[in-house]
């Protein structure tokens, strides 16, 4: 079942009108939430960020945080053979009567979905994982999580080709994120990750992985870094909500550190399970 | 009626899965073809731009240009009201099981409609019309004609509150173009536009002014100019293909050239509107 307009209703039957701004402008905004067991990680969070998106593109929140919380749980329990899931919520400016860049005030649309959701465990993640690097073409307002994803999805598609997990970007020879998920260094005992701003998505995972840094008293610093800087890194890791915390070991087909997951990782990846599980 | 998938349908029931890329990500491309009585403008120049468009995104062109063109000539036949109309076809990447960045080979959606159409009078558009400036934060590959178009519908948005015509774009210092226009000026008796690459697209009807310049034996350069080169201009026109050519006389409230049209304006307008009749 998913939720699309006030209604729960089967995936198959879940339609939208030709003249949505979401199909014809990528015209919205969207959210991943993600769900152990019945903790939503970073709820709050997430909430947050939802509603500066919606203030960014001048679209009304249709809904209070307490009803959003009330639509996830009761998205979830339609989903309880899941025993993780994650919640994908898409909010569209709406209809209008005809394509016309312009808007006047619209009722947004809603839809929200959940699918299952593995995380790799930390055996797998052992494995280290791959990338390749592209030049970061994106808008200067990356900040916003908008649905005009051509970009991300051609990164994405990418990295498939090449068999690697993600396609991390640069901009102006600065490392800024991936495609959908922020980027970590470690170099010489200290945590680095691109600053928040225009060039970056402000995860919700980048977020509580800096607090699981401050938690074990390892040095972390919102800055920039260069490409040969993370080439020459100890340790690089990606972050997103169904990610987690993921080793990266090779870069254009280039061994990181020779391919050794490093120690802050273990940290860090262990501190975030706990919060996790306490959230 | 409008046209989806093979079938033609009226419009109110016109759906799409929630599945369906363009919906999920902005996954798809665009055009707009300006119909006059029976005649496709730049029917060729259209469906060229349609196929480069394709061939970047990587999604399979799914009709052969003949067939694209029986499709618009039966989607106008069912508008036979209409004086002018202009075709909106819109195509991509199609529906997956599930929301996922990376995707298989799918069946493209597509989806056509006509609008009627009304190009302002030469009367009209001696009066003149306005534009303001905005810094062009767009990606890097504007030559797309992508419907992940969340910055310029914003870019229009915000001329529409300033009641302007149009919002023209400013990257580096550098005139791009503006949210769904290509702009010209003419300066000591040389007309100028961004030449094509990454940071406009090469508007079709660009293409039939410059050819237009070259009948009427004007020199025109595919040049930048700066904003300031924009604001001393003695002309400056916007170009598209349902405005077709409007001159600007006000730019962030300050006139151009005392807000005067130019002679310049006045031959192109005219070796335009004979080209449209006799195409």
């Amino acid at each position: 079942m998913v939720y699309l307009n006030g209604n729960f209703i089967p995936k198959n039957k879940a339609c939208v009108s030709v003249m949505d701004r979401g199909f014809l402008f990528g015209d919205g905004v969207y959210e991943v939430f993600p769900i152990y067991g019945k903790i939503i990680v970073g709820e709050e969070l997430h909430l947050r960020r939802l509603q500066e998106g919606l203030d960014t593109i001048n679209i009304i929140n249709p809904h209070s945080n307490e009803n959003w919380s009330q639509l996830i749980r009761d998205l979830i329990s339609y989903h309880q053979d899941y025993q993780n899931q994650s919640v994908y919520l898409q909010i569209t400016r709406g209809c209008d009567n005809d394509r016309k860049h312009t808007h006047s005030d619209l009722t947004p649309t809603v839809y929200m979905q959940s699918t299952p959701f593995v995380s790799k465990s930390k055996n797998d993640l052992l494995r280290g994982s791959s990338a390749i690097t592209r030049d970061d073409i994106r808008w200067n307002q990356c900040n916003t999580k908008s649905i005009s994803l051509l970009a991300n999805i051609m990164y994405a598609q990418e990295a498939n080709n090449h068999q690697a997990e993600e396609t991390i970007l640069c901009r102006n020879g600065v490392i800024t994120e991936c495609s959908s998920s922020n980027i970590f260094i470690v170099s010489n005992g200290c945590i680095y990750t691109h600053p928040e701003g225009s060039h970056i998505l402000s995860g919700v995972t980048r977020k509580i992985v800096l607090n699981c840094a401050n938690d074990c008293q390892i040095l972390a610093k919102e800055k920039t870094f260069t490409k040969q800087e993370l080439m020459q890194a100890d340790e690089a890791w990606i972050t997103s909500s169904t990610r987690e915390i993921m080793p990266i070991t090779s870069i254009d087909g280039i061994l990181i550190n020779g391919g050794k997951i490093g120690n802050i990782w273990t940290l860090i990846y262990d501190r975030y399970q706990e919060l996790k599980n306490i959230n």
